[in-house]
């Protein structure tokens, strides 16, 4: 029923295949190109194919090891050096066919830090994508077993579902038992990066102490999920102890749990952060597996009383010297931001961050615009995502309806995808993206012509688009609604644009006669 | 269960009964009242009672009939004509109550043409609301039967669960067969405003056939509803003849019903829309009525494609031509604008909105800021409106999930009128409106000390809050989530928060032993 393929345009090399899905139209319209995430499917006993692999081999900089490797001593086989070094990496190009760019936009980008493109060399089965403010807005789905509910295997439904629905990257989030094998079957498994928060596998090591934490556990941590593949790490490095009291009279303190982690430990040993002191010789362990830091904030508002306040901004200040050192590294690097921010000082935000940070893309979590509506937290923050992606955020973090109350389901994924893909699509368009409007105007030179099953075919959710309209008018194509909708009035406006432009033809007083001898029928729904 | 409770607050006299609702709270928190749309509760068979009736009758410009009554003769009963006298209403007082500000300034914004506030005579049972810039933004929902599928009594329920969760006026856009009827069943037992579109009422009267309009049959259609209580009605006197070509070669052409229905007559007879040229006897009529102009946007864009182009300005700036024509006679009016714009165009709608038409208040349907997403255009509009309504737009009308596809059921009204409380709300924030952060303060607070019932007390919506949060943590108070969420990283920060407001009285050095000799542990549900 669904007129969607999967095509591929092959690049420079026979290797280079870069998906899409391609959308047949009826009417003699062209078929239409969508960015696909959705990956090539996979065996979960298999795991995917190592796409990267050649690549990674042929740069000479990782010794062979199942379908990546190890990196070999002293290099740095990062996609931003490659870009410094004025390569086009297979991966850079496979990003510029996604995005409809050239390769030299997608290099320079890297190279000046703009953008970044997150690939563990370890993690040969990702398709290469790119986070820049010059790219589309991208979208970020949270997955991850609790200690009490989910299985290995439902997470890998839920990565699998996610990015079907659209999300860019996705975070394995989980704590408890089973953290490294539940990571092992996500990233095998997974066509797109994947980002976690070593700290919270640091501290099932501790036994849930934080006060128990240290440099050296948590390194050790990070050389694993290194080894094991994972694209980018987000680490609370910047919240520093002189930080930590500008949040004591907040409305909602620290609600990050990377940063109340940090803060915990900074509180209990009354030194700085260990994030932060070790901070070169993290990027030393990045550097070699080209993983990318998302340099985290620990201190982000929970509260629209919170919003852009000292300790925020204070800490997004010390990300912006953080990411001078990555960058002196090699390490490609992103950084996080927003929570809860009303719409007037959602600006601010990124014009902050783009000046302290060097122009490094941004990462936030919504914003949620306001407090009230638990249960509606993706559309409270799809307005703030939409917002922040217009000024340049450069991905989204999406917020499913569970926030604040719960374990997110498949559906609530779903749910937040959907309300993410929708915040980042009107920032693309907002933004000018080239190309992002041509979506839209097949949609709806398909809703003014009456091609249903194409309208249907070209939606974000083809199936809930498709149901939603069978089941008020299955077979009936007018019905009543006052704004906009696809019944009588549509039918009407199309009927009258059509003799409108006979009228432009030929001239109005001939036709309008005309038009009442054939009977001035223009509301046959209606009639 | 619920800890909401209907208060009234008394005014200057003792008829003059404002209603809140009431949210107690625990911990020692001062309850909080929040705006509250919901009504006193009807009989239908009954319909509400009179409260507005002896203020019409005070002011001695009506003869009862009923509840309300008949004008006399060349009296101008408008609260708009009144305010240019001076005279501060009971309505006026009323809604100067609701929204927590001075009578003066209801009155001033009213007799400056900014503000509404739609009372027909005729509609006694109505509670005094505002529409305009300087008060809380304001959503109205869309019902009404069709020919085919609803009922009298089913069109009532879902005014009542509109109104209950919060929609603040409610149009009625009934066609098909018992269009009288069902109006005077939703009239009756309206507490908030009623709106409706005069020209669907005349179109059925001539057998559906646009061709077959005239003005008389509009003025007769429009006296009935003046007389039955509609308080503001849309009129598409904007759509000139020269406009429509201007439509011809947009991707949607003319999308509005009222738009295609004036176009149509414009184009069948070759002659200026009869509304425009009837419109100051058209004043007359609403003047007698104490009825509001909303004066409606036929060119309006269908899609990303045509917003803001020279159709719709063009309408824009004759609608700006007619307030000043309304005013002149004594008429409340307000401006219908969007449809579908993109982000970066929102703006312009509302400057030149406000430019052109005297800062006439602005009364936007969404606008959906992608067209890619059916099935998800409550979301696609609310992103929209509230920039729109942030930028300064008065009142918001709702779109439901089953926008495009077919006609919304109960399940789709709450959805829609919940996304734009949302809109709404994050609007009045961004505009700094006094006293909106006070809810989203309460609530934040709720949170951040566990007081769960609370935080599900003051929640937009209280019962859904409610029941995403029993279905994963019935008992237990932490689980997984990465940002923000009400699970371990809440309880920790909130622990934090607390160990932080004693080191600022100790000094931290004697604090930090004393607290890792107590256990350090402030991560228990991780432990």
């Amino acid at each position: 029923m669904s007129a969607r393929r999967k095509v591929y345009v092959e690049g420079s090399q026979p290797d280079i295949q870069v998906p899409f899905a391609e959308v047949d139209l009826t009417g003699g319209e062209p078929p239409v190109r969508l960015y696909d995430t959705s990956g090539p499917g996979s065996d979960p006993e298999v795991g995917l194919p190592p796409l990267r692999g050649p690549w990674i081999a042929a740069r000479g900089d990782v010794a062979p090891v199942r379908g990546a490797g190890t990196p070999l001593a002293g290099s740095r086989p990062t996609q931003l050096a490659y870009a410094r070094a004025g390569v086009v990496t297979p991966e850079m190009e496979f990003v510029a066919i996604r995005e409809g760019v050239d390769p030299s936009v997608v290099r320079e980008e890297i190279a000046a830090g703009r953008a970044v493109l997150p690939a563990n060399v370890n993690h040969p089965e990702s398709e290469p994508m790119i986070i820049g403010r010059r790219f589309l807005v991208k979208v970020n789905a949270n997955i991850g077993t609790s200690a009490v509910t989910s299985s290995i295997a439902e997470e890998v439904e839920k990565l699998t579902w996610a990015t079907r629905w659209g999300a860019d990257t996705v975070m394995d989030l989980s704590t408890g038992k089973r953290i490294h094998e539940t990571r092992e079957a996500i990233i095998r498994n997974s066509a797109v990066p994947i980002g976690t928060v070593p700290i919270y596998q640091a501290l099932e090591k501790v036994g849930g102490d934080p006060v128990k934490l240290s440099w050296e556990v948590f390194r050790d941590t990070v050389v694993e999920q290194c080894e094991q593949g994972v694209d980018y790490m987000t680490v609370h490095a910047g919240v520093l102890m002189r930080y930590v009291p500008l949040a004591v009279e907040r409305v909602t303190g620290i609600v990050s749990r990377g940063g109340s982690i940090m803060a915990a430990w900074c509180l209990a040993h009354h030194e700085e952060n260990f994030l932060y002191t070790n901070f070169p010789e993290l990027c030393e362990i990045l550097a070699r597996y080209d993983v990318t830091f998302s340099l985290g904030d620990g201190l982000r508002p929970g509260s629209i009383a919170d919003a852009n306040d000292e300790a925020q901004f204070s800490e997004l200040r010390t990300l912006g010297e953080l990411t001078t050192v990555a960058w002196e590294h090699g390490v490609q690097v992103m950084i996080e931001g927003p929570g809860h921010v009303p719409m007037h000082k959602i600006k601010e935000n990124v014009d902050l961050q783009q000046e302290v940070c060097h122009e490094a893309p941004f990462y936030t979590l919504g914003p949620l615009t306001t407090d009230i509506a638990p249960a509606y937290d993706h559309i409270t923050s799809a307005i703030g995502a939409a917002m922040i992606g217009m000024y340049g955020t450069a991905m989204l973090c999406y917020v499913t309806p569970k926030e604040h109350l719960g374990l997110p389901d498949r559906d609530d994924v779903k749910a937040g995808v959907i309300a993410y893909k929708i915040a980042a699509h009107a920032a693309d368009l907002a933004k000018g993206h080239p190309g992002a409007q041509a979506w839209d105007d097949a949609l709806s030179k398909a809703r003014f012509e009456f091609r249903w099953e194409d309208q249907f075919n070209l939606a974000l959710d083809p199936e809930t688009a498709r149901a939603y309209h069978d089941q008020t008018l299955p077979a009936q194509p007018a019905k009543t609604a006052h704004f906009c909708s696809m019944c009588g009035p549509k039918f009407c406006s199309m009927k009258i644009t059509q003799e409108l432009k006979a009228y432009a033809e030929k001239g109005m007083k001939d036709k309008s006669e005309e038009f009442v001898e054939a009977g001035g029928k223009v509301y046959l729904p209606l009639a």
